[in-house]
């Protein structure tokens, strides 16, 4: 039997390079799945069904947390967004380590529901850094900008929720120290029951 | 100001390599700090003052528990051995991480105390090695091998109250792995006070 895998929740400031960080943990380990949401919205052009997102109806999206489909979910900007539970479980089973991207309230509820989940909170190197960010995307007009960073200020009075701090500075060795801050959760204890009910069974044979 | 240095405790069966371990560590890396015990027993040929112990009379130990000079302290065979707090408080203020060698009990105390302790067990990688590398070392009579085995079974009783388990199977690759658990542990909102406490002063200051 496979060692079941772990539940990594990823959130951190708009602008801390979350989705380049995730891209580059699929690309340079095997052990790691992207969770795939569940949402309302309309897709968007290139986004394509069960990649980016499952694109549900309303009644569909209703439907499924009615019937305990979603690990957590939350509406914005009218639309809803949420994890579908089963694509979760049949990972972790096989012993993958899914990574879940979702923001702080979505996170709560996640650690609530799953206790051993790990959280993770990404940032820039500082605040000036998480400007420059914001601002060279060029995508964005001056409001949005001061709206994430007014966001940014209440997001980190959340981050103490959070098991991990991690910096994104240099993408390649911060994609290295997530990797071993998994590999690390896999040698907690309480994530070690079943080698430590045989290591007990073994030196009990032995000291007969 | 230096970041504060981690406390390491390290315990572990009888034969599983702990000592070596410490040593890789040490050899491979800079910010260890092994924490040197004091003992009221008598020393061994080879051993040094200030190296494998603080050679204490009973009375000096006794003096030292009084005025709350040891972290914690156990008594074995009749001597008493203990971990003088000056020491590991000075090296965790300038940022060194502190490794402490020490048994089940003594490494309770330590975490009732200091909570934020990181607690690790080392093993091999299963009874029959335990046994093997028992028995290898040759300078043992039978009946005290048959007794460690059965402590080992009562240590094993006592592993989830350690935050990792890991297993000395390959010297360097278990060296690299706890040297990688330290630094992870870096991480960990909990000790990222500061660092947040600057991020959100900087944000605050960004946003108005």
């Amino acid at each position: 039997m496979e060692k079941r895998g772990i539940l990594l929740v990823v959130s951190g400031f708009s602008g801390a390079g979350k989705g380049t960080l995730m891209k580059e943990l699929l690309r340079r380990y095997e052990n790691y799945a992207l969770s795939v949401s569940a949402t309302t919205r309309k897709p968007r052009e290139g986004e394509e069904e069960g990649r980016e997102y499952f694109f549900k109806t309303r009644e569909e999206f209703e439907q499924m947390i009615a019937e305990g489909q979603l690990i957590e979910y939350a509406c914005y900007v009218g639309n809803y967004y949420g994890t579908p539970k089963a694509y979760v479980e049949q990972q972790l089973e096989q012993g993958q380590d899914v990574i879940l991207e979702i923001e702080i309230q979505g996170a709560r509820k996640v650690k609530e529901r799953f206790p051993d989940t790990v959280l993770l909170f990404v940032s820039p190197p500082g605040a000036e850094e998480l400007k420059r960010r914001l601002t060279k995307r060029g995508t964005e007009s001056p409001e949005v900008i001061e709206n994430r960073l007014k966001r940014a200020v209440e997001e980190a009075e959340g981050i103490e929720d959070y098991d991990y701090f991690v910096i994104n500075d240099d993408l390649e060795a911060c994609a290295e120290h997530v990797h071993q801050i998994v590999r690390c959760e896999h040698s907690r204890t309480l994530r070690c029951g079943e080698l430590l009910h045989d290591i007990r069974e073994e030196l009990k044979a032995f000291s007969k």
